[in-house]
């Protein structure tokens, strides 16, 4: 089996990423068994327990921080306002601006789009809908290819271009192969995509296609295309970039640390996430544990995970055994974006879900539909699967879990224009039969399907009237 | 007939949009007959003479420039770093960043999505494939909802606001309708959507849609819409968002600013431009003759403007009548972004054109499409009216007017997204006969169609190694 090798352990004198900082050095480690291999398997697993790795930075220690916090956050802040130097590429990326929190990657090596850099927004309607005071929302979707993917693919990416590979690849049908396509053409790599034959969706693919990606249609389900996959990377020199690589992770952190640097570094009571594959639940997770190591911020906020009823193996695996094993299912919902039956990362999401004392909740395509709805009348649009979000903070506030006075964040992952089909079939009634549903009348008050009339001025006043009255 | 009050005329000690410096008066000015009115028609026209207006700032003359461009550049840049403050949310924006040169709003009443902040990205297949050393592309894709239209609304949707309105209203079935919807439902107005029944584009109103608009189907064709809308404003309180209002020019005056900060503020050769409502290219322009008599530039790059074939008014108009007329056209082609026969801003668009000494230029479909995939394999996806620009490009350096030395930026307007059939299309050989076409062989050649193949190591390394031979 070859191996991949990983260039994080770099003596500062090489480093041309740093300007005011030692580089630390970070290294692998199973989270399984626990060992620390130098280099990585093609499969990013464990040679010898078959879990996943994860990066850890050795020099950290609570009792004698790496870093001044003061002047970290002062130079985090200050890169901003880079211009025109050497490495203002990586300044203005919101995920190499926080590069000391990350495995060390030369400048040379490093494919950047500007991810990041994502905006938080307030949701006063949706606050009000939910019964609380302090709603916001942190919109990934806002990246360059329109995910939160970006965040890490930058990263696993340069790592690919930095290990000299010409090909990379992923089996996916959606936001990771958008992601992956574009920084590979980037980086002037080539990229390859496996999916299932007959349940491509054109739609999420028309950006791999405008990228470059090669696309293969395998006669045979997804498990089939991983295997396949797994397969070559071990056969031939293609750096694999599915979600259980290690360097994606680190780069999704960023969104975390961003997240509190906007907020002040006032760590907000809850941080609320779509539950899919549970990389970027890890990922924000892991940035949090270590902004608290680094004393970055002085508490945790809880973080919770929500999931579709559809695709709930997390959800399952917390109430019912416990996070002792899940059970992988067929999974079954109109998000797309976590339409996943056996989530790859959820050992590590456990450990950070129990770290932070946060929940899981689940709800159903109504709630998620009307969720969707609801942040769009805030004028932020997200794709379904981000929606889950504010649909799980009403069930969390309902129970009680979440009160009023608290401070909420909202991680949308994808943007509206990911799934416009979705949006236009639940204005247009195709979704859901309001009739037999109880909540047939909310969702009612929800939809705007376009009106038909004369081109008359009479009647266009008319139609504005009766909107007047019924909002 | 009513009028829109403006209040860019508040005396500096009202204001608390600016630190540092005064607030420059700003007025309104005709076009066509030079009259100064205090306050706009609901049409935003001219009620002596019917041309569109303008904002001018009297304050300003090149023998004495109202700032100190040296601190202006800084304080600029260092608004990038803001956080937490009460002007924050005006920082972070990429139009109200540069405050100092738009009419004033008081910031009570600013909706902002953070818009603006779009990246500047280096094309090297695009340049290569041109002909030019030094090609970049500034994306206005970037945007929240994903075209450049966001940083014209939300200047305008906050002088709605400021003004009081409940409602505001454009007739369009693309982009600026998704803009309008958004500011409007994040600034609490409704908004109204006029267009021609049966000529509806579903995917492009699912922002619409999802952000709360009234969308009425109108029986009549796209002038009659527009000629409802005329009528409507002027029978009631409705604020018209159409590209006559002359506060979205200067919110889209800013991302030449910000372009140029980007350069370090070292004016590029060319810069060029879609044309096809014309809009954008007024307010491009406009900037750049504001900053060279502010002295924030010392020269002028040449702008120029290029159309669809099918949908060519303006360059002819330029090129057959010298720009004394223009003939209003049918316009027809799958750039629907630029589908637009009767352009309302060429006027102002021709003073630039004159002022800069750019040209003008038309692509064909086929053009379009090839520039498109060419964008996408440097990693950057956008619509096809964007990719008119490079199209535009090639033929301008074959005749001789752009050289391979100089320096080119392409201003691409809207993201992938917003267009993802087109892309589908394309790829899958649906919008072009290869065969009967002279160009097919380099079409194909850009052609990314899926391939179907059986779930086997050996087909996948074949589909690699075949891949492999073509690129």
């Amino acid at each position: 089996m070859s191996m991949v090798e990983h260039h994080c352990c770099r003596p500062p004198d090489h480093s041309p990423l740093l300007t005011t900082q030692a580089v630390l050095n970070s290294r692998l480690r199973c989270i399984g068994c626990g060992a620390t291999p130098d280099a990585a398997a093609q499969n990013f697993r464990c040679t010898a327990c078959g879990e996943l790795l994860e990066f850890f930075f050795p020099g950290w220690t609570s009792a004698s921080p790496p870093f001044d916090v003061t002047t970290l956050k002062a130079m985090w802040l200050e890169r901003r306002q880079s211009t025109g130097k050497e490495l203002a590429s990586l300044d203005q990326s919101g995920v190499w601006r926080f590069r000391e929190l990350l495995p060390h990657i030369p400048v040379e090596h490093v494919i950047t789009l500007r991810e990041g850099n994502t905006p938080l927004y307030s949701l006063p309607r949706c606050a009000r809908a939910a019964g609380v005071d302090h709603l916001q929302a942190k919109h990934q979707g806002m990246n360059p290819t329109a995910s939160f993917k970006d965040t890490g693919m930058t990263v696993a990416a340069s790592s690919a271009r930095q290990d000299g590979f010409r090909w990379v690849a992923c089996a996916s049908t959606g936001n990771t192969s958008a992601s992956m396509a574009a920084y590979a053409a980037r980086g002037d790599m080539r990229s390859l995509v496996l999916i299932p034959e007959g349940k491509i969706s054109w739609g999420k693919l028309s950006q791999s296609l405008d990228y470059g990606a090669l696309t293969c249609q395998l006669r045979t389900d997804f498990d089939g295309c991983v295997r396949i996959l797994n397969e070559l990377v071990r056969e031939r020199p293609i750096y694999l970039l599915n979600s259980v690589n290690p360097y994606r992770i680190e780069g999704q952190k960023t969104s975390a640390i961003e997240l509190l640097e906007q907020l002040g570094w006032e760590t907000p009571d809850h941080i609320i996430l779509p539950g899919g594959n549970l990389g970027n639940s890890s990922a924000i997770g892991k940035a949090l544990l270590e902004m608290q190591e680094l004393k970055l911020v002085s508490r945790l906020p809880k973080l919770s995970i929500i999931q579709a009823e559809g695709a709930n193996p997390f959800y399952r695996s917390v109430r019912e055994f416990n996070g002792e094993k899940l059970e992988p299912m067929i999974a079954e919902t109109r998000a797309s974006a976590i339409r996943i039956g056996n989530p790859a990362s959820w050992k590590k999401a456990l450990r950070v879900l129990r770290a932070t004392g946060g929940e899981v909740e689940q709800v159903t395509e109504f709630e998620i539909a009307s969720a969707k709805a609801e942040i769009g009348s805030d004028g932020i649009g997200c794709e379904p699967a981000s929606a889950v979000t504010l649909a799980g903070l009403k069930k969390l506030r309902r129970r009680g879990f979440i009160r009023a006075g608290d401070s909420v964040v909202l991680i949308l992952t994808g943007h509206l224009l990911k799934d416009p089909d979705f949006t236009i079939r639940f204005h247009r009634g195709e979704l859901f039969d309001a009739a037999s549903s109880a909540a047939g009348q909310e969702m009612k008050s929800l939809q705007r399907a376009p009106v038909v009339i004369d081109a008359d001025l009479g009647a266009v006043i008319a139609a504005l009237n009766a909107a007047d009255r019924n909002s």
